[in-house]
């Protein structure tokens, strides 16, 4: 149960954006510009960003709902998704992702971590300006979505059925700036 | 040096904001709706729960930032600030604040160590629903923050007036949706 009184039965953290349309607002637009928005890194790869952090933050419902997401824009490679979860070095991607994902997991765990030879990888992998800048907000902001989920202890489904759906309406859609009623 | 070219002076967060206007607006929206939008919470309480993660979270300019903005709205008292820092359980504040600090901590750490027991304490001091949820997401948010500002390594001031002066204007102005051009 959740810590708050949250409307029933809506997963993860479309409770306590529905039960605080004000705040969820500038959240969902964020997300919307990070991860949806037109940027010279595709969808899939920022959600492959997204759900990695997650995955460090053992946040279930994001790690699960962004990986649907990356996997709906990968033409539904679950496989692709988990081995980036699982070791993403290892994984069939670019090594300019590797480079970002790299970046990406030092600001989750400290982002004073981040060092000039990792910038300089990511460049030298092709990185420009504000991909590095996007990859660092996109780590950084995934660390305030994981935490007010799991802070307020709201409920993740268990069913891979209901990522798999909230993947295509995501990735078809966004994240909607407008709450339901 | 800012890991990535960002316009020069401008310190802290205020360099990747005018970098990146289209992530700062709904970053600034979300701030101005936390921490400056009538609340039941008052605005140094909001401030100082920010200042306090900042801090956690070793994030030099937010600290110093929102410590200031936390002074202003508390008639210039650094002293009760620097208490919240160092120990905001023997800080001359109320008891239903230290509940809130405690949960913020939580968040800050791990955020699925927040227990019903630590909620049950809030309650018990007068904390409602929505404190309790404003209180979470200023925490989360703030690691978002506090990761975006030193993920870049962007410059923190050090002299302690140029902090007293952004109090100041973030006090009285809120957080600038519209940046610099």
């Amino acid at each position: 149960m959740a810590h708050i009184s949250l409307p029933e039965g809506l997963p993860g953290i479309v409770g306590p954006m529905a039960f605080r349309p004000e705040t969820a607002r500038p959240m969902n637009e964020l997300a919307n510009v990070l991860l949806v928005a037109p940027n010279s890194l595709e969808r899939s790869e920022r959600e492959l960003i997204a759900t990695y952090v997650s995955y460090l933050n053992e946040c279930t419902f994001c790690h699960s709902c962004h990986g649907a997401v990356a996997a709906f824009h990968l033409d539904g490679d679950d496989d692709l998704v988990n081995a980036v979860r699982r070791d993403y070095r290892s994984a069939a991607i670019s090594e300019k992702l590797k480079s970002l994902l790299a970046i990406a997991g030092k600001v989750q765990r400290d982002a004073r971590s981040v060092s000039a030879e990792d910038i300089a990888d990511a460049r030298a992998q092709g990185a420009t300006d504000i991909e590095i800048h996007d990859t660092v907000l996109i780590a950084a902001a995934f660390c305030m979505y994981n935490r007010y989920v799991d802070g307020l202890a709201t409920w993740a489904p268990e069913d891979p059925a209901a990522y798999a759906a909230m993947g295509e309406q995501l990735g078809t859609k966004g994240y909607s700036v407008e709450m339901p009623a």
